[in-house]
């Protein structure tokens, strides 16, 4: 069998070469490494076209970069974990939605800086590799790669006894894209643009501290009905990925900016848009919150009162995923672009001179 | 200010919006992370130059890509992390190491894999963000990419209470370089050809958790005079970046193949880029062996005799950091590009037919 660049930046040759048997005294079974690299690089292939290259060697990947309009193409990148999600995902083995969220949170930081993604890159690190474990987190990493059409082509699952306890990982990941043609020479934001925001399927992976604390507070039923799923569900619904919604729309001259709400919810994400002297205003009423963020509200940590909206949106997205800041002539036209790519967008408040920063308003 | 991209993903804005003094109850000190991002963005903009390009928004970097020989480049990306050598660094203070370990475990797979580094993005993650910590780790980072000539572009700093102990972190990091121009076209590697290897300054960043155990058996005295420092600093110096040495070597069409010596050492990593029927022969006694692999030798795991050569090349570099193979009659130019460039490298064995796989003779 020819050498073959591994998926995963490890290589399946040699299963018991010297130093081994030493090397897994020490915690660390190079073999684990072995079978869950088998089930990493056939997930992995299903997110490839014939812009990875193979070649001899696979210490790193091969990508060959689409021609565009420039000789100088701007690349775009970003670096995000899934955060203590994680925690909450492998306490209860549901792995597979945490390589997703660690998908959409890189991807959804390229789109909103104009890029286009084209390849992903994981790092998993666990206290001991379960393959089972790896191939799940693999797996939703594969599905998000493909749902934001871009090839997952490597990564490192590193096995760190004494860092990490048994049972628990963390993830990270780090995506790399294209700007789309134009975007550098989109119009400044102004007093009058128009908040238009993009739903989000709850959570998504920040605030994750606090809704751990929240839980080991009010200790509830984590499988009770909710939604018609289960809290459990509820809380880990992967992050939504919202980079087919704005394939066509993230190009409409009218868009001005994005800002991908993560941690430190609106308050840290929305102003890194807004030039000084301006506002963002946000009309609560305007968009669906999801039930997770009501039943959140409802169990405040203990001695605390129940946060209050605005308080909740400086930690928790609160139903927005993204803010898309759109001149106001071309509202219609992104919100229509956003639904025939299977989106929905909602106009959810507007920039107003003053101070820099978010307002909530009734 | 205007809004600027900040060079790890965190904000300096809204140092105290709502939100976030219900977050730091929760164990998320934000106010920490801006501390570590002031810091971090000095640093990071040393490595800049025009080619790492600014905007609104900064929720991923831009790097405009240079005008190469071909309408579409090939980019080289990996990722990789610092290991468990990170707990040795955190637990006695070591930190700035650390971080050129994670830029070169990732630059010199680039270099391996034919690419010339461009930029690289970190991810740290510890329980309890401390800035200074982060600053230090930063630092080595940005040492690491100057001498590896590339921009430390973005990253992600996390606090993830309940995954890490107060006081340890996790190192990873994402390099992305550009294929050198004719590496595709490089002939394959073929009986008689040489083994060139380029001397490591220690144990680079692999073999920790064996390293780690060592040091729990015997406990050797870590301030200890050893090799003109002490035990600890050449348990820890840093891993050597060899993208300065193969800058012009590299290109040379005599070269056929590189191999890094990470994980697994030389039975993991040199059959790797050796075609099936092709064996490596490692003459021992060639190059020189930093005298922190004899201590190791020396100490061995309760119970065991000490661990042969062979046996500890299968966990350790021993010496050798990266083995390049060159046709027999491009060596001595070879060596004379790496001496012009201040590096040394020593002709340490050869391929031969046989079954893939290192022997190691003396």
């Amino acid at each position: 069998m020819p050498s073959s660049p591994s998926a995963d930046g490890l290589s399946a040759e040699e299963p018991e070469a010297p130093g081994t048997a030493a090397y897994r005294r020490a915690g660390v079974d190079v073999r684990r490494g072995y079978a869950a690299v088998e089930r990493i690089r056939a997930l992995a292939a299903r997110t490839h076209d014939g812009r990875v290259l193979s070649g001899i060697g696979g210490f790193a990947a091969l990508y060959r970069l689409p021609a565009g309009g420039e000789a100088e193409p701007v690349l775009v990148a970003a670096a995000d974990g899934a955060g203590t999600k994680a925690l909450l995902a492998a306490r209860t083995g549901r792995h597979e939605g945490i390589g997703v969220d660690v998908v959409a949170m890189n991807v959804n930081d390229i789109v909103a800086q104009g890029g286009r993604p084209l390849f992903f890159l994981d790092y998993i690190a666990m206290g001991r590799i379960v393959p089972e474990t790896v191939e799940a987190l693999v797996r939703g990493m594969a599905d998000g790669c493909r749902e934001a059409g871009c090839a997952l082509v490597g990564g490192e699952t590193a096995e760190m006894p004494d860092v990490y306890a048994e049972g628990t990982y963390d993830v990270a990941g780090f995506a790399v894209g294209v700007l789309e043609d134009g975007v550098r020479k989109r119009r400044p934001v102004a007093a009058g643009d128009v908040l238009v925001g993009l739903p989000s399927t709850g959570i998504h992976a920040n605030g994750f501290s606090l809704v751990r604390r929240i839980l080991e507070a009010h200790r509830p039923n984590l499988e009770a009905p909710f939604e018609g799923g289960t809290l459990l569900e509820a809380l880990l619904r992967p992050t939504a990925i919202y980079v087919p919604w704005l394939k066509e729309a993230g190009r409409d001259p009218a868009v001005k900016a994005m800002a991908h709400i993560t941690g430190g919810g609106f308050y840290e994400n929305v102003p890194r848009v807004l030039p000084p002297g301006l506002r963002a205003v946000v009309r609560f009423g305007t968009w669906p919150v999801p039930e997770v963020f009501h039943w959140l509200r409802a169990h405040p940590l203990p001695g605390s009162p129940p946060m209050a909206w605005p308080e909740m949106a400086g930690v928790f997205n609160i139903g927005l995923g993204m803010i898309v800041i759109v001149a106001p002539e071309g509202v219609d036209r992104v919100q229509a672009a956003i639904a025939r790519a299977g989106g929905r967008a909602f106009v959810v408040g507007e920039v107003v001179s003053g101070e820099r920063g978010v307002a909530f308003v009734p």
